[in-house]
């Protein structure tokens, strides 16, 4: 396809595109994964999440334009509803952005996120290989850590970074459920705020717990990213982890497990497709949900009939 | 079964058991269900959310010793990781809930969250049947508003409650994204404090650009729940709610709706369950797994193949 081979010759019009076919489910968008696929498998894929607030977009940016200094070309792949990015309603931000964009070896793409979040991980996942088929050395995922399927999507990566802030007070409990559970690597963003100490050995502490963390032993590093401060350190961090994964052969690992679940997710998605066509939008099954509203008949059995009529 | 002819007597044991056997997937969950089914259908289903720190716990309570006063019974299923029901950390929040758990009318149930959300929605529902079957008038469903999985069980509630709170600055944003659109009624809590007014606007107008708002106007009531102020004005719009709902003929599409959403639930999540078995789970998987990261075949041509195989 034209569109391919101008996104492996490293036409940014053409990846733009190409996220764009995806992120709509154009007709073409299976075509262009396809040819796009054997191209893959050579970024190194960073996940970043944090809640709202924590200033993941600014944290981003700093990075990125580390990872530039050091000869590096970033994608960037912005899911946060909150962030700037997909949110885009400040000026500012907005111009930040486009400063982002005007070095070549940069790209940011945002992922749309209002209303349903079904298919965001496969749709991201997409996004992150046309980056990788394009050329991009290391490719950010960033997104706020608040719903499952967001902690889905960083739990790809290849390393995911936990960003908090301090002086969050409770909102740590709701954190501590989830998100920090998944962090390769945590960031205390804003740094200069009063409860970093505190913060710090809270994150410690709840190491401590996790006995599952013995051969690698998540570093915290501290940043105030608006003013540029920290932002090295991370990057030696991240870089250490990566050392860390080729050097156990976790990376393989951690990157056969992505693909296991990535194939099943779209397995699971087109048979869920098959099902709303060929059984939910059907006159047969209203008079179904009828007769269970009624309650003539109960649930588990409709269940069971449907699904022996429909798998082999 | 002995357990379901139990519940149905209102034994409150029988009913706590029902709902571990539903959160657990007991092996007679799915019995206990088809028989309990018949008997549901007639409690009313409050869905409330909110962001993490707005007191919707503490809104819950004062709501169901209203609905008490009213000559009401409530089953209460709280869903919030942040939730003292859930969450469970702090005494005196176990005093509360046992302090209500102490009126024979009325049932608190926590769902455990942590780990996987997949099929809390579902386990969910089930226990919002169990409760009705067991004669609960009203069942309130509290969860917190961060995660696509929360806002949709809150969805799929009669009348759905968003709490909100003066004050939270930029995360309004992350908040307009998406639960704000689901709210049949608002509630500011906290509303002694600063910024009541602003956000009261605010909310207005988000509703203003809401053409689909025509029927109902979601009235926004102010609460300082921590006080008992206000909560009889909120039941009261839940009960102007559910009557507008009765009347327009609106509570038996919700309802409807929510039947065939939960059926298309229980059938996806039975077939995605067959896929891991019979597909994902087979040594012949790992196989194409390992040639797929050798990037010797592409993933498109084998879920073809797969669903091909999978589906009559």
């Amino acid at each position: 396809m034209e569109i391919v081979e101008k996104l492996l010759n490293h036409s940014r019009l053409a990846l733009s595109k190409a996220i764009t076919a995806v992120e709509n489910e154009y007709d073409d968008a299976v075509k262009i994964m396809t040819e796009i696929y054997p191209h893959t498998g050579n970024a190194y894929v960073l996940g970043i999440t944090g809640p709202p607030g924590a200033g993941k977009s600014t944290l981003t940016d700093g990075l990125a334009k580390e990872y530039r200094k050091r000869g590096k070309t970033v994608g960037i792949v912005a899911i946060d509803p909150t962030s700037p990015y997909s949110g885009g309603a400040i000026l500012g931000d907005r111009i930040r952005m486009m400063d982002l964009m005007s070095d070549e070896g940069i790209f940011v793409r945002s992922m749309a996120t209002r209303g349903s979040l079904g298919g965001l991980s496969q749709k991201t996942g997409d996004a992150v290989k046309l980056m990788d088929a394009f050329g991009m050395d290391v490719i950010i995922v960033e997104t706020v850590g608040v719903g499952q399927s967001e902690v889905d999507i960083v739990k790809t990566a290849d390393t995911s970074m936990v960003v908090v802030i301090p002086g969050m007070g409770d909102d740590i409990q709701a954190i501590k459920a989830g998100i920090l559970e998944i962090g390769d690597l945590f960031t205390i963003n804003k740094a200069d705020r009063e409860g970093t100490d505190k913060l710090n050995i809270e994150i410690e502490m709840m190491l401590e717990l996790n006995p599952e963390r013995v051969a690698w032993r998540p570093p915290i590093n501290r940043t105030i990213a608006s003013k540029g401060i920290g932002i090295e350190a991370v990057i030696d961090s991240i870089e250490a982890h990566k050392n860390y994964l080729i050097e156990s052969g976790r990376l393989a690992e951690i990157r056969r497990a992505r693909i296991k679940n990535e194939v099943t997710a779209m397995l699971n998605d087109r048979v869920n497709r098959y099902i709303d066509k060929n059984v939910v939008e059907t006159p047969e099954f209203e008079e179904t949900v009828r007769k269970l509203q009624t309650r003539e008949i109960e649930p588990y059995s409709v269940v069971d009939k449907i699904v022996g009529n429909v798998l082999k």
